[in-house]
């Protein structure tokens, strides 16, 4: 690669690597945490009636609709919320917005496992990122956040490990320092037990990040939201416009509104995602299989003697697509969406064949 | 507003203002270049039968499907395309693809007067930033550019001047400094009489930047493109896979591949905008005001004695909106759109009534 083109920033990157997406054949797809369920019949009905004469013009740049009706979702005000490409593009302006430059600014706290963008965007946008050890049963440390720091930013329920925080121990980390901001990605939130939204009219050092993409299965759409005090939204405005007045398109506004309005069908769809997992949960450990208590769309578990990649090639052999990590500490590790009833017995299947053999 | 979480990169941030989209009534909407033709036939189809339960799933991070499809169109590779979320986002990611950060570094050097986002990025992105001045008549001054630089980068036809240099022109850049990168931002090329892609052949210095939201109608739908060696696509993909793996959805890949396969629809749509663009100039120079001889879809024109907010004004009270600047440089002059035949010929009695009285 003839390079002498290239800034030194991107000589040095380490890309993200998404999961496979891949286009040859139908897998039963359990390696990105996407829904089972088609998203709502109301984003059919809003694709079927969207006139394509609309998209000659640009997009309204504040989306005034959809950020209205997520505010009253959220019993919040318009200027609460901000809405981008997806909520990795949401997290990646949160490190511009709020994070300070070089190694000599105080540092950003986050858990030691924790969603893999994070140390990215940090090496990307040169920010001090300071990982803290996860307690030994993976919870998150939160004593150990008690330090010098700027922001402390954490996935709940965290990824991988599928571990949930409730409202009480993020109010530990709000409080421990009211003047550095916790931003709480909650893009799996919605298959736990309740969201910290509740705290944005106590806390103004609390930013919440949600996406489409899970639970309202709308992955393919690319929508994220923050949720914060206007001030908080106001700075995620500046850095989006610093490098793209338009990142949500007229379709994804559009079909993000009408989902919206199906409060019962997701609810539904969450619910029974999270049967499915309870479920699956109780067969794993009738196999001995060693599964952290997830509050998510996924399951984190390992299989002594079996390596990550070890279960994720044999069933790929076999159509079912899972996640598995090369870092040392995630390898004995695999990541399981969970899919339908029927993809996760088929899943079962293979998986208890795999591990008695 | 308390910025007490703000880093300092914003703080000192200058956004991007994109012209108004009104939601308030129906304009005669001629300020932000839009076209005034629908998007084409086959992107009606491709949404009538696209499948909502595919947005379930991320989407192709490769889009290997649209950039086949483009390279083909350009007589190029898949490796030669790079696709984003409209072509600001492809912008801002050259800025941090190839530009060293700090005021020490080689200088980029760009027209004095160019496309506005440019300055924003460079503050943005800490960019050393040159601005090099036109020529009296607007044109650019190419033998300026023969100086120490890490690259160059330029918008053609030019914005807002409309001035278009053609490839022997572009040939001079490139020839003076074989080792820096020539960015040819092509945004309002199909309303000009070539594009530089047929040099991308014999420069590897060359990247070459082009949207679908003016020529092809979508400026709804959010879609920018890259065209240029493929280590140069590579840096632009590092950037992206750093910040957000999947800027352009579903529908938005799907609908542009549709677009991509309507030639006739695309060429007769641009050969009408020139002609009413050229009807236009001519009328324009009955009424003895100044314009530049356009080669985009919208017209760059002063008229002594009336600044460009007054007759912005002026037009927008009856129901037509055109854009101005406020910058020194630029408040004499108003830019505007071509729209359809109907559209100028309404523009141009409001406009020759207000200049006449």
């Amino acid at each position: 690669m003839n390079n002498k083109f290239w800034s030194d920033r991107i000589k040095d990157a380490t890309p993200y690597v998404p999961g496979e997406q891949p286009q040859d054949k139908r897998y039963i797809k359990l390696n990105t945490n996407e829904s089972p369920y088609p998203p709502a019949p109301a984003v059919y009905d809003a694709l079927r009636h969207f006139d394509a004469e609309k998209l000659r013009l640009y997009p309204d740049p504040q989306q005034s609709e959809l950020r209205t009706a997520l505010a009253e979702l959220f019993d919040l005000h318009k200027e609460n919320v901000f809405v981008g490409n997806g909520s990795d593009e949401v997290l990646a302006f949160c490190f511009q917005a709020f994070f300070e430059t070089g190694s000599e600014a105080l540092p950003v706290l986050t858990p030691e496992l924790g969603y893999s963008f994070y140390p990215v965007y940090a090496d990307f946008f040169d920010v001090n990122l300071e990982k803290i050890p996860l307690n030994e049963d993976l919870s998150v440390a939160l004593t150990d956040y008690n330090r010098p720091s700027r922001a402390v930013i954490l996935a709940n329920p965290n990824a991988p490990t599928a571990l949930f925080l409730n409202n009480q121990e993020i109010e530990v980390l709000l409080k421990q320092k009211p003047d550095r901001l916790l931003i709480v990605d909650e893009a799996y939130v919605d298959f736990a037990p309740e969201s910290a939204v509740g705290l944005l009219n106590t806390y103004d050092n609390l930013l919440i990040v949600q996406t489409f993409s899970k639970s309202r299965a709308l992955a393919g759409l690319r929508l994220g939201y923050a949720l914060g005090h206007p001030d908080l939204i106001s700075a995620l405005e500046i850095v989006r416009d610093s490098i793209n007045s338009y990142p949500v398109d007229r379709l994804a506004q559009s079909l993000a509104l009408a989902s919206l309005g199906e409060g019962r069908y997701f609810a539904e769809n969450c619910a029974r995602i999270v049967r499915t997992r309870e479920k699956l949960k109780e067969d794993l450990a009738k196999l001995s299989v060693e599964c952290t208590d997830s509050q998510a769309n996924f399951l984190w578990m390992k299989v002594p003697g079996f390596s990550g990649e070890k279960i994720y090639r044999s069933l790929k052999e076999q159509g079912i697509l899972i996640r598995y990590f090369s870092q040392p500490a995630l390898r004995d590790y695999v990541r399981v969406t969970i899919g339908s009833e029927e993809e996760m017995s088929q899943f079962l299947h293979a998986f208890a064949k795999l591990i008695q053999d």
